[in-house]
């Protein structure tokens, strides 16, 4: 049987600029037990489709894998943003591309077992190009994919960051469904 | 340009039991700059299929969220043990069935943005039957779903667990591409 774990006490371990850490008491069916939290404020995920459904995608080093990782643009919510403004804005930022016609997809929850992370992926449509502006520590690498390409990558497990994986696939299902115009 | 940052120093914030979390001082395009990273031992993944390709799925209470949340078996890799160990074992605890036929399906990293957390993800197959000998702190229900039933669930956003969507779409992959037996 599932059980609610009630919060009995707190503990703020970190405070840092991307990610917090809590470590929260709780009651659980035996007892009681602990409970490591990272608190993160939520991003957003784009799938940007230029006019030949190719996808706009973004290379960068990630430092807690070591390497460059292939990734649909995202970035982070700014306190007090919409997750559709988070869009649009990291969309111009990472890529210098605004769109015209924005839908939204899926939410999801990266790592449920230890994190309050989530993320809201879109679809960018009906983009008009521009010069990418980038924040102060980025360093992106800005391809071209077509969905069939990026499927492949995917289901062959070139592509392995989990939101990228997500996006791609559920733009591939619209895509198979004539869903995605 | 992509630019890789070299580590300059390294600080332990906190050792746990399931994560820790170190702050890294690294080169970047610019001079220096702050990561934040979460070291996580990583975990293994199941999408468990009895004879009917029906999905064994576990629900469990889940603190980030607060809330109950609908999953693919899964658990962390105990130090040093093969991933398809731990896929073998997880399985015989969380539902208690064992696995005649497992098959890799992909590696996926939930958070490359600020955790190391690497899952594995498998296929099993020729299941055999048994009681679910619980882990002292898990608290699970077991579920059936049949594929389409999961993947309406996936595209509709009732499933937001990533590491779930994933091994969903897959498997319908694999399905509607003939390769699941």
């Amino acid at each position: 049987m599932t059980f609610e774990e009630k919060t009995l006490s707190s503990e703020i371990i970190y405070k840092g600029s991307i990610i917090n850490l809590r470590k929260d008491k709780v009651s659980v069916k035996n007892g009681t037990s602990f409970r490591e939290i990272v608190e993160h404020g939520g991003g957003s995920v784009l799938a940007a489709l230029d006019e030949n459904n190719n996808m706009i995608m973004v290379k960068q080093f990630r430092k807690p894998l070591n390497r460059v990782v292939l990734e649909a643009p995202a970035g982070k919510i700014d306190p007090g943003e919409d997750p559709l403004e988070t869009a649009m804005r990291e969309l111009k930022e990472e890529t210098g591309y605004t769109a015209a016609k924005v839908s939204f997809l899926t939410k999801i929850y990266p790592s449920v077992g230890y994190s309050e992370e989530a993320l809201y992926l879109y679809l960018c449509q009906e983009l008009s190009g521009g010069e990418p502006c980038f924040d102060e520590n980025e360093a992106l690498d800005i391809e071209k994919y077509s969905i069939d390409e990026l499927y492949r990558m995917v289901m062959s497990g070139e592509i392995n960051d989990a939101k990228t994986i997500i996006i791609v696939l559920f733009i591939r299902n619209l895509q198979l469904e004539g869903k995605l115009l």
